[in-house]
């Protein structure tokens, strides 16, 4: 049997490395490519991009999965093994159900979808990507269908993001939140003690930027022989094991955003360095689900990154770097602002607590349209409103509004709870670190970020995909995945912050 | 038939964007990848390798070129789209000629034979490397042999990098020039006026030769929007089309080194930007030769790029950029060392009149070596020697000597003598130049060498592989191939540079 599990391990494992090809040229589109070479990196993309689909729908990876499930020595496979063949077979079936034909429309009606949406969003007018996301919708019902035409098509794209989720489940963890962050984003925004906002539009040049950047990623310990720091349009994180790119974006008039983009991607990129611990190129040393992968970037993000306790070692040196500009700010003004909370329009620039309402507003939208509740042409008119009652903000026009994302435009749907359950199990986690490591607060403080970064390594990182994403939390926890930690984490840091109490 | 061309050109053109995809990765390993990187990239090196040789050798070609070329329609294409058909052909037929377990062994002997060239070379000992060495002379003995039984393995070799040609022909051109060259060496070395070598090894600080290298490009005419310039250990050429990234190298106390390699590797770059006029990634529609391709490097750097033209009317430019490190140098004087020739140990630090003898020798060592007259172990005697008997030059140590060149470590025999027909292909389509445009000095005194660039192009670039390389040099000249163009540019230029009249 041992030879049938090395070919099909071969399989995934070729199936992988035109995966990492396909990253890297995308790598390349966004960071190194000349101008005028677009047409034939997309030539290269889609190229590699069906060899790579052929390969993970190869008739043999069926013959392999039947002929090892079946064998007599089956029940001879250690625990990873098994998991990896659990998890080529899950990926093989679903994969295996999408017609090719669809996938090739779906992916040209993205295309046609994301231009349009462009558009429309330079114009601040809905009107001219409607007809396009309705598309993109019916597409969206379709591929659910053909995945699991028995369930509730939503559930379907749940599940296929984030495997065991569902509507039921996401719900189950927002409301009780609601019910906490409500209240607490009122609290905060009638406090007496309101952060100094100024302070975060003072000018930083970029080429001090950069510097800090760089700087940030050695504190964390990011390892730049494995990795490199680009700058982008939109900061992403590509790559694997021992070559883990990551970007960023400078605004000279906002240097918070790329010092948080920075960690956050970092958080992605320590994931990817680290995850191949049972087996390269196996699917047990890969990343587990969006929501952890989006879970290790808030964890590296906010939890650490606008943490008082780093701030504490770092401001001075923070200082140093940018010279004197903000030579007369105090540590507890600006870790105050760093964390400052406002209703506002834009998910990505989102605050940490009124982040999971952009997220829990998405994710009813696209419930209720998916299910037929509603209809796309009345989408800005639901999404302002949303807004209002959800975060109490005004949206302007729905090039801030409905238009502000790219996702729906890709054919993306079901993927923006990856956000809140990032920050779900990033709590989570968190209360059990801080269990394990009372000192936590004192090692950062010292600027010994390594022993809190390393038992995240060790007890996220390291496991790759041995578990579903809830099966894991609860592996590394102890509990049942609960929104209350995060409830918890939110209200004892801004109580503290606003000083609520 | 229609339907079977483009079934043909289809997997042509697969096959050409994975050796697009590699030649990228290939440039990131030596460009951008971060230290660590170097086993995934290998990995995927070799994935898309052998991605693209199964799809060289597909049966399904052979298959295709039968049903076409036995046709009815067959005489309805046209001749470019026969030339399709010929050129996919030929590389087809002497693809499948190799065995699949020969590639593989081939090119693993290969990896080891590198690594033990680096130990010898570093070492300056040659036995370090004698084993490898030999045993890579007998892969290409048998490389030769599967590709045809009967004919001499040098001229199987040689006609397979360059469609055509053999010992004697390559003996036909370069016999004739060696007459010529010896006799022009010893008298420039022996003139009176010897040009003020001190001047090259002046220091121009890094920065302000890559501004500098950045222009030269610049007055070239060298689209960046298309393409890239960076720093690498080995300066090469990657890409085609729209994206031809090239390198260069710095060395503070020699800033001429990096200014002739950017414009010898934008001689090669240029030639991919333009070469696909017949049809992007259609046989017809990519470079013609080695020959063709170096001869169009060497056109750009020795013809164009150290003509007293050129500096007549970029001088001025070159001290402004340069500051005061310059001033005192007169354009005489300058253009006088940029050409300066003297015998020594390096090829690729040969000034043009030297530079063929290092060619001679390794074309010499190679037939010999194949034919068996003579033995590896031999060899550092046997070239230490000729550059005795060629050049007037004492070799002190293997690591100047045998050594020097990574082609053999490489597997590579047969490919040398592409530089020399480089050099011979370029001063005979100058020739043709400077009759179709008796006034291209004076055009390019004017910074005007968009005329003569544009003519090498139209010429020579957008002919693409209509014609095998002596054709095409035929086609272009309207005369047989002939070293005696070579023969008489280099004795007009160093004649008036060491006054030797």
């Amino acid at each position: 049997m041992r030879k049938f599990y090395d070919e099909l391990l071969g399989l995934f494992k070729e199936a992988c490395i035109l995966d990492e090809v396909n990253m890297f040229l995308y790598w390349d589109r966004d960071v190194t490519m000349p101008k005028k070479g677009g047409k034939q990196k997309a030539e290269q993309i889609a190229l590699i991009s069906k060899l790579e689909h052929e390969r993970r729908i190869n008739p043999r990876i069926g013959e392999l999965l039947e002929i090892i499930r079946t064998h007599k020595d089956y029940e001879n496979l250690s625990d990873l093994e098994k998991r990896n063949i659990f998890l080529i077979q899950r990926q093989y079936e679903k994969l295996v159900k999408i017609p090719a034909d669809f996938v090739g429309e779906f992916s040209k009606q993205g295309v046609i979808a994301s231009e349009s949406w462009e558009k429309a969003k330079d114009q601040a007018d809905f009107s001219i990507f409607q007809s396009d996301l309705e598309k993109m919708v019916e597409f969206n019902k379709k591929y659910a269908h053909y995945l699991n035409p028995e369930m509730d098509p939503y559930d379907v794209l749940l599940d296929f993001n984030e495997p065991g989720m569902n509507q039921e489940k996401f719900e189950s963890l927002v409301n009780p939140l609601k019910e906490v962050i409500v209240p607490l984003i009122r609290k905060c925004s009638e406090s007496d003690h309101q952060p100094n906002k100024s302070i975060l539009t003072r000018k930083v040049p970029i080429e001090i930027q950069k510097k800090l950047n760089f700087d940030v990623l050695n504190v964390i310990g990011y390892d730049l022989d494995r990795g490199r720091l680009d700058e982008t349009v939109h900061p992403f994180t590509t790559g694997n094991y021992d070559d883990v790119r990551i970007t960023t974006k400078y605004f000279e008039d906002n240097f918070l955003s790329a010092v948080m983009s920075t960690m956050h991607e970092a958080g992605h990129g320590e994931y990817e360095h680290y995850v191949g611990k049972n087996g390269r190129y196996q699917p047990v040393g890969m990343w587990c689900s969006d929501g952890v992968h989006e879970g290790s970037a808030r964890f590296y993000e906010n939890i650490i990154g606008r943490s008082s306790s780093l701030w504490k070692y770092y401001f001075p040196k923070f200082k140093e770097l940018t010279g004197d500009i903000f030579a007369d700010v105090s540590l507890e003004d600006f870790v105050a602002v760093i964390n400052k909370t406002e209703p506002s329009a834009i998910r990505v620039d989102a605050d940490e607590l009124t982040y999971d309402f952009h997220i829990i507003l998405r994710f009813e939208l696209e419930r209720d349209l998916l299910n037929g509740k509603i209809e796309v042409k009345d989408l800005p008119a639901i999404w302002n409103e949303k807004m209002k009652t959800l975060l109490g903000y005004e949206v302007k026009n729905d090039a801030e509004g409905v238009l502000q994302d790219i996702h729906w435009s890709d054919g993306l749907m079901g993927s923006f709870t990856a956000y809140t359950l990032g920050n779900i199990f990033g709590a989570q986690i968190f209360d059990t670190l801080t269990n394990a490591m009372p000192d936590w607060e004192q090692q950062i403080e010292k600027g010994n970020l390594q022993e809190v970064l390393n038992w995240y390594r060790v007890n996220v990182f390291e496991k790759g995909n041995i578990l579903d994403s809830y099966d894991l939390v609860k592996n590394i926890t102890g509990q049942e995945v609960s929104s209350k930690y995060l409830a918890d984490y939110l209200t004892t840091k801004y109580t503290k912050l606003y000083k609520l109490d």
